[in-house]
């Protein structure tokens, strides 16, 4: 499994902190704004999940590491892959690069729960299928 | 009416912003804040008008006035006042004060809804009774 | 003076609260945003304004309106007007529409500060030329 | 090396999200706030080490591991360690407890810059001499 999308994304001044960089708690919020133009890209946007499927997308697991900083204004661009997925589990990577360096590089692990139970489910067939042939 | 409570706040680094400032969306957030410690002080927490009443209070109206900046590890006193209540409307005003001096100033005017309808509701008499004699 | 710049802008998850809706500190968020692109259209955008005069836009005043929620996945678009400007002071209207509705409305009053003595000055010719026809 | 200190923190409206739940983009703030009570803690408060030594502690690397969702009002207990330090590194774990449950566990590894040429260099001894006891 190989699916790689790349979002382009610009810095907001209010996502800059008192060191004169983007905030590292930022990242993670760039993160799911790539994973929300992934599941668009795929022709299943995240509200659909959510409304038809009556599930929710949770996050396990976060990992980020921070190798150059952002600066207000600076155009990144996100380069966002599904790196596996099981029964339950799935894993994207993100690389963020800004004038062809790589400035971040982290994962993130979820899985699918019952927005009404808040139990994890596997994942839907409609989602697993967006990708089989990736 | 008079009721006024007042609610202390530590700045955090996470809201200061490239001009060494607090950014400015964060005010809100601390008006809110300031609101659920009044909420509080007067023994109805917010998560209870929620899950109790079922109604979620809105805001329908923002109003901020910047004086002076505040910066990361500044404490704060967040004066915060019910400054009016009719049948459906309520307004806080806020006075924020750094070493006796005003920084910032607002107000915030909301009204009541119901929490599945999202219709707006007159304000539950529980509501009302905990500021009759204030 | 008649400048109006409109700006799109997509909801993002993070945005949202417990409610289910966006939650109301960032549409001063959005807001900044819309400026960073209405100047940028004019051709001088906010990092050159720090960077090449030295100056920083402060915020004086915020109202905001808010008449109908936004939700995860709306996307809306963001009127941006420069309604006033005299030596000191200039003043942004906004209005945020989502299928041709009128969801949000607000101001901003903002003034310019030397960056490092952090005192008012009056507004660089280099900014007020870019509005003078208007 | 073995420094613990627990910082109690309560969970903010506006730090929830449309799932109900404290939007994962938060810890990493709330990790902050602990590290910044850390420092005080040990008498050598953040702002100090920025303003007496020149120097910004940065962020190289995050890793954060979600348990259990937190909710808004909920009181949680941030238990933040010291966990290594040599010349230019240090990396606190953080466990964070809810009703003696472990709800999130992480850790954030860092290092110091000078403030005005944003290089590495060696922790101060101001800094680590602080911990050379614990």
């Amino acid at each position: 499994m190989n699916n790689t999308v790349i979002f382009t994304r610009k810095v907001n001044f209010y996502e800059t902190d008192a060191q004169g960089i983007v905030h590292h708690s930022n990242y993670p919020r760039y993160f799911e704004e790539a994973r929300g133009f992934f599941l668009e890209k795929y022709g299943f946007p995240y509200y659909r999940v959510r409304e038809d499927l009556g599930v929710d997308i949770v996050l396990l697991k976060l990992d980020v590491e921070y190798k150059k900083p952002l600066f207000y204004g600076d155009i990144c661009f996100i380069h966002i892959t599904l790196s596996s997925m099981d029964r339950y589990f799935f894993t994207f990577e993100y690389k963020v690069y800004k004038d062809n360096e790589l400035v971040t590089a982290g994962f993130t692990k979820h899985c699918c729960i019952d927005r009404s139970s808040r139990r994890m489910v596997s994942i839907p067939d409609q989602i697993k299928n967006l990708f089989k042939d990736g």
